[in-house]
């Protein structure tokens, strides 16, 4: 956890990936962030994989380097604590994050009516409001589509919700860059961010929407293939698959250079009239003319052999592994990445847990801040960010308005 | 665009997709962002796809809403200059976004000797600064092997480069983030953040990588099966092929009944003695039994009966669109979208541009900034940033080192 957000507090009320994400990155900026949940958890609370004692390694995961506050979120008087609380007085307070719907007990009007100046950052599934998760919108924007190789007629969905983790960053920036606009005098705002309009965007952002506009029809799909580069799988002698990129000239003399190819290359060029290490999109054109250069060339070679010669020429390239094979690498995953550390997280488990993942240079990184067990720092937020008194917050708790951890 | 970020001043040196989405998204939120690249432009500054004119579509959608200034890099004096740009003078400047070396003449160590606040965000492949792409990271983490079918020997590439895009914001939200500390009296920092530990880390953060250590193994390929939910495409009457999701209980009931699978449900809940509704994972376990209902259900609907039941009933839902049909739809990728709008492009093409995927409710977002032509703003910032004359800003144009536009 690093020191740059100290002194903000952040309230999180939201579920699933993409708003916990963004509490996540925030509090390992240092940032206090409070996450509210329903009496026994949100509906996120439970969601698998779980570890043996019951408890979510997802939420766990998703959770870290945040307080717990447990609130009735039914019931008017609950709704109005966590009100309250997202709208708490003080200059580094009042900075919202959720996935509420827009018009619901936690709108931006009903919080604005509380503090004026209030930071609501809110994401969403579609702009307009209808429910969406990552799966739909992906499906929605025709990604499934592009995915996979051209011989298989199915679509094909991403194993990894690209789209919540693009959401949950790019809505901690808009937080924070919210919170500098309202400190230079320009008071608070709602920063709607719907998971529809972070794909729209992204597409759009390398061109990809507007080489279709052009086309007149999407990209086909390319398997493994890079667009406009050298980039593929290749099966290496002893049966591993490496995936290999040459995108600048550099990586394409390297590549070629240590797979002894440059005759060959150079006899191809010829035949064609092009210079492959001009321009990257050469190598695209005319890969299947490459391709089987290549794929002799590897296949003749360990990785024994290719790995030390790819490190000292720089080509670009890694073995594909499986994520088990992968959670092997300490380097990686494990205690050789200063990255990651041990916590002490809910399940009881102990496994490598990850801090921030970028790296300043100099300052300690220290131990990865755990997620909270559920409702632990009820009473300590009432007292803190609502100025209660032991007996208010003891009453909250005879209504059953309020919960601390079992 | 919008002015979160009036005043900031940032430097950018950084090719491809996630350095220059970093100041793209800076840009978007009112930053003055200014890119530094090679005369005759960078590796990316040609990068497929083409619009008709030459201009790369890749290029002027990752640099809208930049200024751009033209310097000979490969020269100690253009190297100089560069330098001295990241390092400005003013409380607002001095903030600086790279994948240049770490080691080279970009590095930390020479910045912070020009201006010791000096805020460095360096995006990287590997954290010890070997070479890496998207696509490598994406087979060394394993995520190939766990995308599309079982029935498929081949590991399948993702078609969009999530970890550039989740490293882009993150590097903003790092900037932003850092800024802050800085202006409270912190100091500057070099913020270091690999593709690698992007990858990684997100891996962790929902569980993916603690669930994999306990089972020993991989999560197998689901093919388009969400994971411990209801969840997978399904042809419905007419033939198109629709993304359904139950997440939640409300989201469950609401598919069963647009469905009319009461029954058949609550009878084999009976049999397998378990309540689909009180836990999503139960649906996920038990899905070889249900999806037969649900296909069946499905055949027998078409579109026009069920989009209006599902709208109401709140079913989470979306049909299979190509990118091309996608782009059709002008609530999404065109003008009915207030994020796209129209903007003079280097390729003079007319074609929905995306603004900044947020929302702010209240502030008119104006139209899209677009992408500036190579060199345009090289006098402009020379004489802005380092306070240099016209006579002096000839000079560098007359021995080669810095240029404007063609």
């Amino acid at each position: 956890m690093y020191d740059l957000l100290k002194g903000l507090t952040v309230v999180e009320a939201a579920a699933f990936i993409a708003g916990p994400t963004c509490g996540l990155y925030l509090g390992q900026f240092g940032a206090e962030v409070i996450r509210i949940d329903q009496l026994g958890g949100g509906p996120d609370f439970r969601r698998w994989p779980l570890a043996p004692n019951g408890e979510s390694l997802y939420w766990e995961g998703l959770n870290k380097a945040k307080k717990s506050v447990v609130i009735d979120l039914a019931s008017p008087a609950g709704r109005e604590l966590a009100q309250r609380l997202a709208t708490a007085p003080g200059e580094d307070r009042g900075l919202f994050v959720t996935n509420f719907p827009v018009n619901g007990f936690l709108s931006y009007e009903r919080l604005k009516a509380l503090r004026d100046d209030v930071i609501c950052v809110r994401v969403m599934g579609w702009a307009d409001g209808r429910p969406a998760l990552d799966y739909t919108i992906n499906a929605s924007v025709g990604v499934p589509w592009m995915t996979g190789f051209a011989d298989d007629p199915r679509p094909v969905n991403h194993a990894f919700p690209a789209w919540d983790f693009i959401t949950g960053a790019y809505a901690a920036l808009s937080l924070v860059s919210a919170e500098r606009a309202r400190r230079a005098g320009r008071g608070g705002c709602e920063v709607r961010i719907p998971l529809s309009d972070i794909a729209a965007t992204a597409l759009a952002n390398f061109g990809l929407l507007a080489e279709t506009l052009v086309a007149g029809e999407s990209r086909p799909r390319l398997g493994n293939d890079v667009f406009a580069a050298f980039g593929r799988d290749f099966v290496i002698k002893g049966g591993r698959r490496i995936m290999v990129v040459a995108i600048t000239p550099r990586q394409w003399r390297a590549i070629v250079g240590v797979l002894g190819l440059a005759d060959a290359v150079a006899a191809l060029e010829a035949e064609l009239g092009v210079s492959f290490a001009a321009h990257e999109a050469v190598r695209f054109e005319q890969r299947e003319r490459l391709y089987p250069l290549f794929e002799a060339a590897f296949a003749t070679k360990t990785e024994a052999e290719l790995a030390p010669a790819f490190e000292t020429e720089g080509v670009c390239w890694s073995g594909y592994r499986t994520l088990a094979e992968a959670a092997e690498d300490a380097t990686l995953f494990g205690d050789a990445n200063p990255v990651f550390g041990r916590a002490a997280q809910p399940s009881g488990l102990d496994y490598p847990v990850p801090g921030p993942a970028a790296t300043l240079v100099g300052p300690p990184r220290g131990a990865p801040t755990p997620a909270p067990v559920l409702g632990t720092h009820t009473d300590e937020v009432l007292a803190e960010l609502l100025g209660m008194s032991s007996g208010e917050i003891g009453r909250l708790h005879d209504a059953g308005l309020v919960a601390g951890p079992k």
